[in-house]
């Protein structure tokens, strides 16, 4: 599905990213909005946009396809703003990287049939517009999450990425991605930082630890705020996927505790199995 | 510290480094003991030792030094027999990497005042005389744990550490020797491994983890009897170092569960701010 209108709300790295390919792959009219004039005129200037919308209403109001490219509170903030100027037969989505809290604002602001969540699982270098890349979504994986019963708009959403990004879609329920981003995302991350936290709080001084310490704990390098952020988005998920590493630990202070040669054997079987599925 | 007859029972890869070494760096007569024929045979192609001892028995009579460069095992089995024939003013140290039950052994086998334990924090590539390294300790940390009050015998053996080898040997007790290789060997290991377990576990199927993950378990891929060996013989401290990763654990889930935006800022920046004072 490939819009004849496209509006992008935020124009930072993943927002200027999408209005500049959707340009590239001849949507007529890509408007985009940012609250900052500098990255409008940048965004103008680079050609990723056709117009510089003077409002989110303006925007809204004249779009087929509207993409919320910001921050996961203004995200939630615009969903009414969206639902109120949204055109018949038009539809929204946005980039926040957990889902459930989205589906359901989205569901709370009346936009359930018009609505469908994107999380495209890409890292850029940085945040500001400089950091957009066009190319960014080719073969990258996009999780897409219906916001009802009623799949096709989740559909729409879907091969919008696919036919103008050149992306991978997968449609799949906010739960299922919010467990999924829980495990392969941000447990590592917590996980890094527990082992960092603890050395922080109760290791010993002035020792020296090796390539391993360091290899365990690098992605505790993480922006705080962002990592929090993060957190706190997916925090439900999060929450259940780390009672199940408190459960592992548990297992593991027995096996030591009682000396289970056969336990703790198992135990590290389980988790080097694991391991060697993965690449190096 | 440079004996005139040095005894190394054991000639893998640890055992045959430094009597090589000791051979190259001028001790007039160097002993081996080796449960096997060929790997005696090869040390003394090498030039890395003068002789192949019949017996432990034979080589502990005749040396100034012995390095028991065994596994933690035989190790602790053949300290009676070190009691019973070392020469009078003889030292004995050892080289299994947790000291606390070392030293406890030699304590119980009267050699208290003629041993201190040594860890060389040295990897070799494989544990056989064919892997062996002469240069291997030069610059390389090498605790040092006395045996009792007296710290005459580890003042010894870390001059022989350094004399002979060219190693920066550290003289520690037994318990905090054991305390830092918990945290910055055992730990790391340990951590990793407890992320693949929850995965292996519990985690979704059929998923795609990143490079964070992969960072995050990659010392899960050691194996595993080694790990276990390590963490049975270092128990006591590994257990109480959990303690503490349990206790960081508890405060990120009660942050989480609370939403508790303050608390989760302070536990990623402490976790954060400890990371960026090790190397990438």
């Amino acid at each position: 599905m490939r819009p004849d209108a496209l509006g992008v709300v935020g124009l930072g790295a993943v927002g200027g990213s999408i209005a500049w390919q959707a340009s590239l792959a001849g949507v007529r009219r890509v408007l985009g909005y940012s609250p900052s004039p500098a990255e409008g005129v940048a965004a103008l200037r680079a050609g990723a946009i056709s117009d510089f919308a003077p409002s989110v209403r303006f925007l809204v109001e004249r779009s087929e396809v509207v993409v919320l490219a910001t921050p996961p509170t203004t995200t939630f903030d615009l969903l009414p703003t969206v639902a109120r100027h949204l055109r018949p037969g038009a539809l929204c989505t946005d980039v926040v990287p957990a889902k459930g809290r989205v589906v359901q604002a989205a569901q709370r602001a009346g936009l359930a049939d018009r609505f469908a969540g994107s999380h495209p699982a890409v890292t850029l270098t940085a945040k500001t517009f400089a950091a957009a890349e066009p190319a960014a979504f080719r073969r990258a994986l996009v999780y897409v999450t219906p916001a009802s019963g009623d799949e096709g708009p989740a559909r729409e959403v879907a091969d919008f990425w696919a036919t103008v990004f050149d992306a991978d879609p997968v449609i799949l329920d906010a739960a299922d991605h919010d467990a999924i981003v829980a495990w392969t995302r941000h447990l590592p991350q917590v996980v890094a930082a527990l082992l960092a936290r603890a050395c922080a709080t109760d290791g010993p001084r002035g020792v020296t630890y090796g390539t391993e310490a360091r290899d365990v704990t690098r992605p505790a390098l993480a922006t705080v705020a962002t990592a929090r952020d993060l957190l706190l988005l997916n925090r439900e998920a999060v929450v259940t996927a780390l009672d199940d590493v408190e459960t592992a630990l548990g297992g593991l202070q027995r096996a030591l505790r009682d000396g289970d040669t056969a336990a703790l054997d198992a135990w590290l079987t389980d988790a080097a199995t694991w391991r060697r599925r993965l690449e190096p």
